[in-house]
Order: structure tokens, then sequence, then C-alpha cells
């Protein structure tokens, strides 16, 4: 199992992903595109990196605007899963 | 633009469509899948028939779960143009 971060470390993991903000136990990112099939289109881009890691995000959807949401569910919190995730993710688009 | 409709006509069409349920101004329904990628495979078929409604519902995923949530923003609430998605969508599983 994932071992849960401690708060130092995720603050110096999540400097390294500026965009992305730690909202208590999780890692949160939202894209805005030009449409809601580009938006689709996004989250279709999500599946294979999150299978391959074997780790899902929580995605929201409305319209043009795509919410990602890290967190290890079974260790509690945030583990270096889900910043590994978040830097695959983030060179997606 | 769409009318709102009232609390009774709300109610007629909501019983219509048994798996769907009615949360203040949105119109809402879960689906379970196997897993990930068969909750995006869903999402995906959702497209179409959003595109040609120009109506676009929220949606969240999380593993296998997808949440979709209907309502016309514009108008402020639940209008015919909610439950005609809500119809369309239930069809396409």
């Amino acid at each position: 199992m994932a071992e849960l971060l401690s708060e130092s470390e995720i603050r110096e993991r999540a400097d390294q992903l500026s965009e992305w903000t730690v909202e208590g136990k999780q890692l949160q990112r939202t894209w805005r595109f030009k449409d809601f099939v580009e938006a689709i289109a996004f989250v279709n881009k999500l599946v294979e990196p999150a299978e391959a890691a074997g780790h899902h995000p929580d995605i929201a959807i409305s319209y043009n605007k795509v919410s990602v949401s890290l967190t290890t569910h079974d260790a509690g919190g945030l583990t270096e899963k889900d910043f590994q995730l978040a830097l695959v993710i983030s060179e997606l688009e």
C-alpha cells in the first residue's frame, strides 16, 4: 500500500505542480476547454494513464470545465501515487 | 428560452422516470459500471444526445460510478429539456 506523505512532503511536491492545489486530502486541478466535446476528449485522455497507474481520479465535468481530484482512498490521503499521476495528467494537454 | 416546469409538472414527469430523482433544481441519476473504463465509455455515449439537444448534463465520475445531473441554467431550474434529455440518456445503456 502507498504510504501517506507528510505535510512537508506534500508541500514540496505541490510546489512542483503549480497548477494543482491541495484541498484537504485531495490534489485538485480544473481545466477549461472550448466546449463540452473538447472537455470529454480530455477526459478520454485520462483513461490510459489512470489504468496504467491502477489509480483513478475523481472527475467532474460541467460543460467545458473538467475538475480532476486525486487522493489515495486506501491510504486515507495523499501519497506519491497522486503526485505521480498528477504529473502525467499535466503532460497530457 | 425553455419555461420552468411547475412542481406538479415536475412530479408528473419524474414519476415516468423512476430511476431519476429530483434534488432541488436538479434531475439526477447515478449508474454503476464494472470499472473506470466502462464508466468513461458510458460518458462518451452522452456526448451525441447532449450535443443534439444543445443541453449538457453535469457529470461526476468516481471510478465505476457516473452521476448525471440535469438542470436548465438559463431558466434557473427544471424544464422540459431536462426531462427530454433524461429520457434519451436512460435509453443509452
